[in-house]
């Protein structure tokens, strides 16, 4: 490998959460580098924001350290420490384990991109930090319980 | 963590290398911002490229994958496959083991910047592709040799 081809890039569109969250994905889609670039021991993606929408539900991850780039537009991280404005080069780090949930908005009328980096654990967990929910991620499967591990059988729309 | 307070990055100058090497790395610095948000599962720097200078020799690394997006001005990736431009957004791919030489050049009159992600694996051994010298990192000890694990003892200048 050597330079990316972008447009060789794959890109991922819509969202593996259970209903009613999936819904809230819309606007979101993410091109997926460094499996363009060969690389297996963390994930790189661009994801793309369209107005209003969001990167996910705020979460923050067990086992994979996250860092973020913003590369085009201004959006809003929102976590524990409140909202934050963000614009082109402002980067964000969500080292693994540390309970600070987390997302990105874009609350403009333009195309928001930021660049996301994340290790590749062998398992993971994600925590919903505003709802009561979490996802067990294990040999490329989610699944999805309640935070103290009973089943999700879903929720109010 | 969360947003990262560039002004509270290390910045990290001049180079590991042997002499008469160490002198080729004049106008590379970088600013560490993994280490600035608390990331310890891969390293995140933007690299500054003065004019002139360049990343390091041409190498290749066994265990660590690395990823590069160009963040500002415009460079030269040298590879294997030859010379490759790059301006802001462009991104390259170095998989862990790819025996794929590369270096990034500066050959502009204007300030160079590049965000690099590295995994940090416990050993590594990075092999320079123009010059007979390897290098094996482990307990953040470096040590130099010859390709078939000779002491380095020096070159010419």
């Amino acid at each position: 490998m050597g330079v990316i081809d972008f447009t060789k890039a794959p890109v991922k569109t819509g969202s593996i959460y259970p209903k009613p969250y999936d819904a809230e994905m819309a606007g979101r889609w993410s091109i997926r580098l460094g499996e363009a670039g060969g690389l297996t021991q963390f994930g790189v993606n661009v994801v793309v924001l369209e107005p209003g929408a969001k990167s996910s539900l705020r979460h923050w991850h067990l086992n994979e350290d996250e860092f973020v780039m913003i590369t085009q537009g201004t959006c809003t991280l929102v976590d524990d420490d409140g909202r934050h404005e963000m614009s082109v080069g402002a980067c964000a780090a969500f080292p693994a384990g540390e309970e600070n949930g987390h997302h990105f908005l874009n609350e403009t009328d333009e195309e928001v991109r930021f660049l996301v980096v994340g290790t590749k654990a062998a398992t993971e967990v994600a925590t919903y930090a505003d709802i009561d929910l979490k996802v067990e991620m294990k040999d490329g499967t989610a699944t999805f319980s309640r935070k103290d591990g009973t089943p999700y059988e879903g929720d109010e729309q």
